[in-house]
């Protein structure tokens, strides 16, 4: 079983490489622009009104083997995939957290840009704190990382 | 251009339709297993030190065709379906943070299940505050929300 999904428009980013990039959208301050094709247009009505939206992406530039087990860009450990952020992953799905600055239509200007250029944009979401803020207990490795 | 992606396990849960569902894990506390296939297993190492994770998987229970304005669980008014978190949308990508409260081998008993059961599951990532906490000055026409 395989699920087909169809990119809605484009991730625009100054990111051209991982290791020029910032790590996690809450520590960048980087613009970026997405753009969304015109047959979806008419959904983006009222996003305008949300300052912090999620972008839902692909990691489109891995073509390295996956691997279950990483050192992830903040600790020098081996942990498992499913337990780091890291993008070489089963389902190549990324997202980030992002500060909506203009809304253009078919154009989202944002900042907190932290994927690479040209990312495959999958979906829009509103970021509500009654929705997505959680506290943790636990961390686990990243409580111990190495690296800040 | 289209992304195949292949489920890496499946959710279970007791919820059976949308309607008799919790609205958001945030508001749940039902409790749901995610069971992830033999092949997968190593990269759930590290996982049970985090007690919130993020399980991305698909809506797979919709066939309703794409309408791009819609009127959310939430609001009796119109809104485009990018500014809400319905989930007939484009590509239909599903997330939840749930409580992780036993990670036994390939199967991951949690608190939060606001998905329906039998979920295909996409990915699993750690919850963390300091990349997954931001502050909306802006929460568009969830401010205005008719319902609670």
């Amino acid at each position: 079983m395989t699920i087909r999904f169809k990119p809605i428009g484009i991730i625009h980013t100054p990111n051209t490489e991982f290791n020029n990039s910032p790590i996690q959208s809450s520590r960048s301050s980087v613009p970026g622009r997405a753009v969304v094709n015109e047959e979806y247009v008419e959904g983006l009505d009222g996003l305008e009104g949300f300052s912090h939206i999620f972008l839902f992406y692909i990691f489109h530039r891995l073509n390295s083997p996956l691997i279950l087990k990483v050192t992830p860009f903040l600790d020098d450990k081996i942990h498992g995939i499913f337990a780091t952020r890291f993008p070489n992953r089963p389902n190549r799905i990324g997202f980030s957290v992002v500060r909506l600055t203009k809304l253009d239509r078919n154009m989202l200007f944002f900042t907190g840009a932290d994927m690479l250029n040209n990312s495959p944009l999958l979906d829009i979401k509103p970021y509500l704190p009654e929705f997505d803020h959680f506290m943790p207990e636990n961390i686990g490795w990243y409580q111990d990382r190495k690296y800040e």
